[in-house]
């Protein structure tokens, strides 16, 4: 038997997340916004056992609990939801905030099969919303009848955050596209996670025609924002 | 500041659940299974402060991540789900079992609402399935637009659990009910909780009158089945 051990959460990770997202900036703020966003969950010495999954074929969506391991140990009773624009403070129990106590998150996750790779357990799944590393510490699956309530009422957060901008590739960038190892899969990414404005509210605010890097997988991703339209000017392999 | 610690499963409890389930028998395997289990999340010093709250009124739902703190530390990699009758084996992943790594638990309740009483701070709750004194480590809204996916595939569990059992109340438990300091309330709580038949699955198979001891709030419910039907004998007060 593998020896496993708590991590400074004081709980045991089960799994890491691999994911686009290497950095904080650019991350959807809640799971399922970004279709594109593919990614798996690696599971870890002494929870690879394919065995521990039987059954899990039949479901079509996880539940993922993980930790903000960047927040840890960080909560305030008081926090700035983006989703208010950063400007309206909330109790930290009403909101999905990162600064909570025990620093758990919780998404549900579309299930796209497990794998075996290289001598890994693999959980192939999309909608991530979570950083690459991110360490999970329970998969649990979906169950419509108890989990799904599609009349609750969501307070602050009832209605799905809008597409805000278009987003549109220049010459330069295509050529990139064409140049990647699946070109169709990486624009609908960098489309999708643009779409959503990932911004500051204060600078969206704001008309200056600043460029941004965001890194996606294995690229820097350039931009700007010119009225309403993000241009992505270039996507530069890293490495 | 309140100074907060960690307990054995490494995280800090932030609420207890006050339940009517005071033992593991009867418990419903699901939340909202029944809606007649009252109770509430009470918050622990530390935690406590109706400001961490604010925002929460207008949401209907709360997802509550609690400890099986009964099954701390123990978890197998395969389990035999009593939704499957107890003679088919899964993969604990596949499952919502408590014999999981980390033993968390993953509910969502119904909120009824914010209360002050005594000097403590009460999350009012209804749809219960967790047992008296279980420790809570976070608690979120309820986000209708990233958290229900009504078309999801439940797998396994795909159907809600049928009503199984009428229940009937003998004259002597009738007049118990009568005596209660809330006879409807109590009479849908074990009502509910019976119709779900919480003997073992292998006891349902078997036609033998034996009598059942549940407690429920503070009451020793004693209950048998006889042709699929529930019939309550006694409800006596505990001390």
């Amino acid at each position: 038997m593998t020896e496993t051990y708590p991590d400074q959460s004081g709980m045991t990770p089960v799994a890491r997340v691999v994911s686009p997202y290497r950095e904080n900036f650019g991350i959807p703020r809640q799971p399922g916004l970004v279709p594109a966003a593919k990614g798996y969950l690696q599971m870890l010495p002494g929870f690879d056992d394919p065995r521990a999954f039987e059954g899990l074929h039949g479901f079509s969506h996880l539940w993922v609990i993980f930790g903000f391991h960047q927040c840890q140990g960080k909560w305030r009773s008081r926090v700035r939801p983006p989703r208010l624009g950063g400007n309206r403070e909330l109790g930290v129990f009403a909101t999905r905030s990162p600064f909570r106590p025990n620093n758990l998150g919780l998404s549900v996750l579309t299930f796209d099969g497990l794998q075996q790779l290289n001598g890994e357990l693999r959980l192939n799944v999309s909608g991530l919303d979570m950083q690459h590393g991110t360490p999970v510490y329970d998969i649990k699956p979906y169950v419509p009848y108890t989990d799904s309530v599609p009349n609750a009422l969501g307070g602050f957060a009832s209605e799905q955050p809008e597409r805000k901008l278009d987003v549109t590739f220049s010459h330069q960038a295509e050529n990139s596209l064409l140049a990647s190892s699946n070109p169709a899969q990486l624009r609908e990414l960098i489309s999708q996670s643009l779409a959503l404005d990932p911004r500051p509210a204060y600078r969206q605010e704001q008309a200056v025609d600043r460029v941004y890097g965001m890194r996606l997988d294995d690229y820097d991703v350039r931009w700007r924002v010119q009225d309403g339209v993000a241009i992505v000017d270039e996507i530069l392999p890293i490495r």
